[in-house]
């Protein structure tokens, strides 16, 4: 079991195994053969940035039974996704910033990132555990209002991949049983949403399978597992946290 | 005005100008200031690839009267997009590959494809052409059973985003003016497709301008501009080209 992290320090950027409140630098690539440097690094003296460079962030609507059960929704047949922007991607502890074409609700959602270690096409369910790298916290921030004001056509696309709104991090956490972990999400300090894996219609390992029937995943790609009830409005100022334990917390403020 | 191509040639990727049926040799970034270093190949010597490597391609629904009034479709208020994933880019030449997952029909959409030049964020119309590098061809693949067989959430970005769904090219045309391009789509030799950019509801500045204030462009990234009439089913070993005076023919054949 390991947290790595990524980050820049002194304008360079490597990566490393979060231990405590400090960091084990690290060479080589993530998904391929990580090297330990032997160089400790205090956490607080660098930056973190996203823990990989996703080339896709593959994000799921209407995957809980509570969140279907409270909007009146069918369970659905197959996964329903979506995709965020790359220049989306934002890093822990960074400013989500407002959209300056844009005045409506901002909305946070709090949610499990599986993060793909191995190229992987047409996997299978049983299969699956051997193409994920580990599990990082997503907050898929939402220009609510967009969503649906055009009835034609549901702009998830567009709503969803504003600069900065697909935050995700701290660490990418590795050894862990994905099922049994539980999402929590804090609004300024207050829990707002809370609830299991185990309430997925599709679980992280059947995603993976499901997905990759569709297209190839790739290393460091993400499937954002989408989010339960409880997510909500975050106003200017507001801090926003999404924590899974065993994988670590998510911070930031909205500007 | 110069067509660039990105080609293999004995396992090495190479960036040039087309001049006929050779290729002028460059060496740099395509959007920095690339070099030509004097080496000519013959055009039928080298693979070509996707003239570009785009960190996002933004395609556009609804984009022209003519489609619209046949499917008695509102004119839009903005611009209405998904993403195509980056696995789905797929270059001229190649075998498009028919989805092991989806036994369905499959869809050619012809359409013109932006190539970004310059990071690009809040532009206004007027200053739109300053970030466009050039123009080429896109055919926006799609699994069209998929689409609405979920009567809760259009399936946009997975219809459109299996392996090799993303084709385009074969070149980048730089030195046109978009809003006389005409777009025309061959199957079998016969025409499918023949429209005009003009007919567009949102054009090629405006539509950059636009998404623009959502979403930042960068270097290589492509909108495509959507599709008008006479878009149809791809029957295995059927040939789809797709042709606009200027830019390219873009021809593949459907597995």
């Amino acid at each position: 079991m390991a947290h790595w992290v990524r980050f820049e320090e002194a304008g360079k950027i490597s990566i490393g195994k979060l231990e405590q409140d400090k960091i084990a630098v690290c060479t080589g690539d993530l998904f391929g053969q990580p090297t330990v440097t032997g160089r400790v690094v205090p956490l607080d003296s660098v930056k973190l940035l996203t823990p990989c460079e996703p080339s896709k962030m593959v994000c799921l609507w209407n995957n809980f039974h509570a969140a279907a059960a409270k909007s009146n929704l069918k369970e659905p047949e197959e996964p329903l996704y979506f995709l965020k922007a790359q220049t989306a991607f934002h890093p822990t502890g960074r400013e989500i910033p407002r959209p300056k074409s844009y005045s409506g609700r901002v909305v946070f959602e709090g949610e499990l990132g599986i993060v793909i270690g191995r190229r992987c096409a047409g996997v299978s369910e049983a299969d699956a555990s051997n193409y994920v790298f580990g599990y990082t916290c997503v907050n898929d921030v939402t220009a609510f209002d967009i969503l649906n004001r055009d009835p034609s056509f549901a702009q998830w696309t567009r709503c969803k991949s504003f600069d900065g709104f697909g935050v995700f991090g701290p660490s990418i956490a590795t050894g862990l049983e994905p099922d049994s972990l539980v999402i929590r999400t804090f609004l300024n300090g207050q829990e707002r949403q809370n609830y299991p894996v185990s309430d997925m219609f599709f679980k992280p390992r059947r995603l993976v399978s499901l997905i990759s029937q569709d297209l190839t995943l790739l290393p460091g790609d993400v499937i954002s597992c989408g989010t339960s009830l409880g997510a909500g409005s975050m106003k200017p100022g507001a801090k926003i946290e999404i924590e899974i334990e065993g994988v670590g917390r998510l911070s930031n403020v909205m500007g």
